[in-house]
């Protein structure tokens, strides 16, 4: 029985209390929304992890997506990335390798956490094709599904296939042209083998025998973005809306077989368009879990696009989003670092709670900062703060003078004013 | 003549003919906004600026506030940080010292910048009144108005004056109490001042006054917002409307005298109250310019708030604020430094693009940035980056082996794949 199918027959499972008892809801309310598709709770038969609820009413998910790259490949980098993202409060992680040996990398990463892991399949597959047939092309569709299971067996509990690039999404695309061209490696990569091949997307026309593997080893099914914007004025556009229309309907097939499934979203997207890119997912679906990466809300800000991200993500995380991908300061320039994977992981947490404060009302935490900070309250305020130890850290290595402010308003600190002169406490 | 008063004569000014060639506006467009008092140009007649506007059809402003506080009084950082902040892009800078010699730092200041000067004069009246008096309750009226000339005279092209909170609006705060008390100086110092004293606001009841001072001086005013949340669980409340609409009304005087005015606000305010703050500030004042500080969505994020005003900002400005002002990371936990001014202003620079991509429609640059990613044009992409340099030596740093793609993806680039294999370019 998989965690779909438990659910439909009313089984309450561990993993479900679990996401009950760390979300402060009801374990029904999470069975229920887990046999209605609203919530998927990536699990594996492979690998015990710290399971995590993704869905409607539930607080916003932080992915981190680390990984080698053709030019950087540094395998205690990436764990060192790995520890980092979990360290920094991310809820998943993607280990995207495009470089080395896939099998090797993915084993350490999934040793050293125990956060829920998801991948693509596709990259390997592609990849593998460039090494031994000589080119992306090539790529044989065996191979493919190969990988997929292969990666199943290694404990990854997510995967971001790209089953919505079929021949009608790609007409639409070449008819309509693009002024960022494609932003999705998957996507580029898959457009051009149906392209040369003048075949289907295997994942579109074998999607039953992809929903066999997936069944079988219990892995949560992320429809992937292939025609996502890489430039804002690429948003919303007739490909990408046509690839969510075919995701869309495939995810009621998976639905149907008992494989969790969400539907991902893009990618750039300016914020006035940020609210109909949720709308629509959550119509087309029937409220499938979204998973968005960002969006990025501007392309002119290489070098800070976890702040143009967190722009993005509150807005739509508070629209209804439900799992955002984090984005790090070097996204567009380089592989990043350890450090740029934590303040992408911070700056997509900022995102996640604006947005959960306004979907799910969560401002308790808030609260609890407002009258800490009135009250003059510096060890409530730290606890409280998403990076404690930070917080601390910049507030004395400028020693203030007085213990109850910092240096920003020294003695003229407006609350120390207040606290001497006025009661009107809440 | 006022700046003002010419607009409404039907005068163009060199200043308005300056600031519509900076926005690509017509020159009449601006003379009618500011005849209408929906745009200002802080100018002053003791010193020559980089002329800017502020108000509807024109492109959002940044402000960047510095100066130094009674625990740190440093005035080479401050010049320093001055000189950061114009070099980082901000529109206007702030001036608003609260240790040592304010005449000295205000002076140096001033002389290392071309931009456009604000200061909050009650901050000098206040703190200069516990030196002399022994309390900021002994703060004497004379003082405050003469400061305020005295500061005109340095330059000052704009002063935050706390006008709105009269007795009307004491009594709304104190009725309804706060659960984080009061985040302004100014609103608490006055406070204090009113509730000690028994009197009312002299800024308001010698309204007049002030207007002539300002008038004489041609010092654009910008009513401060005294009564804003310092917790996003206070904001838009009963207090914070009603200075609000004092602040409406006594705008009206402003204008009709021939002083220009803008409107501030606040300060944190969760992401979907944003759009009620600037629809209410545009009805109250009739659509006077909106000095928005951020605003921060969220309590938690202490060493980040850069990135949470960036996330209000972007908002307010897209809903029609014309002015934010800038926050940092060490915001409410120590005086910034330097580097933190630079981070401040970027921030804030990007949530004001975002914003104007919305209420302006200012999206040419994010279309060649599209189509310069797309065509793996990096001079290009540098060019249009919003820190040039930042963005080249993120990319180099981590040297790429294709100087066509970065290390991110490396040879796998979907944009480099698109660029071989397809042609849909727009």
């Amino acid at each position: 029985m998989s965690l779909l199918e438990d659910a439909r027959n009313g089984v309450v499972t561990d993993e479900m209390r679990q996401v009950a008892v760390d979300e402060g809801v009801d374990a029904e309310f999470v069975r229920r929304g887990v046999a209605a598709g609203r919530i998927v709770i990536p699990v594996s038969p492979y690998r015990s992890v710290r399971v995590v609820g993704i869905g409607k009413g539930l607080r916003t998910k932080v992915n981190a997506s680390i990984g080698t790259s053709s030019d950087l490949v540094d395998v205690e980098m990436e764990v060192e990335k790995a520890k980092v993202a979990q360290e920094a409060g991310a809820d998943t992680l993607m280990e995207l390798s495009t470089g080395g040996d896939f099998y090797e990398i993915r084993k350490r990463v999934v040793g050293v956490t125990d956060l829920s892991v998801g991948s693509v399949p596709l990259y390997q597959a592609f990849i593998e094709a460039i090494r031994r047939y000589g080119a992306a092309v090539h790529m044989r569709v065996d191979d493919l599904f190969r990988i997929t299971e292969e990666q199943a067996k290694l404990g990854t509990n997510f995967m971001a296939i790209h089953t919505g690039i079929n021949r009608i999404t790609v007409e639409r695309l070449m008819k309509q042209g693009r002024f960022g061209g494609l932003c999705s490696r998957g996507g580029a990569f898959m457009t051009a083998w149906m392209i040369h091949n003048e075949m289907e997307n295997p994942l579109y026309s074998e999607f039953d025998y992809l929903l066999e593997i997936l069944k079988e080893h219990e892995v949560t099914l992320s429809m992937g973005n292939g025609m996502r914007a890489g430039a804002v004025h690429d948003a919303t556009d007739r490909a990408q809306i046509q690839e969510l229309i075919i995701n869309s309907e495939l995810s009621d097939r998976a639905y149907d077989y008992g494989v969790q499934v969400i539907v991902e979203g893009p990618g750039h997207v300016p914020l006035d368009e940020i609210k109909a890119n949720v709308i629509l997912e959550k119509r087309l679906s029937g409220e499938r879990p979204f998973y968005m990466l960002g969006p990025l809300v501007t392309d002119i800000a290489p070098g800070y696009d976890h702040i143009v991200a967190a722009i993005g993500a509150s807005i739509s995380s508070a629209c209804g989003a439900d799992f955002i991908c984090y984005v790090t300061p070097s996204e567009h320039l380089a592989l990043p670092n350890p450090e740029e994977v934590r303040e992408g992981v911070i700056a997509a947490r900022i995102a996640a709670h604006v947005g959960d404060m306004v979907k799910n009302g969560r401002r308790e935490d808030d609260l609890l900062m407002g009258r800490a900070r009135r009250d003059l309250d510096w060890k409530k305020q730290y606890e409280l703060a998403i990076e404690p130890e930070y917080a601390e850290e910049l507030r004395c290595e400028r020693t203030p003078s007085n213990s109850e402010t910092c240096t920003m308003c020294g003695e003229y600190c407006s609350l120390k004013i207040v606290k001497e002169n006025f009661n009107f406490k809440r």
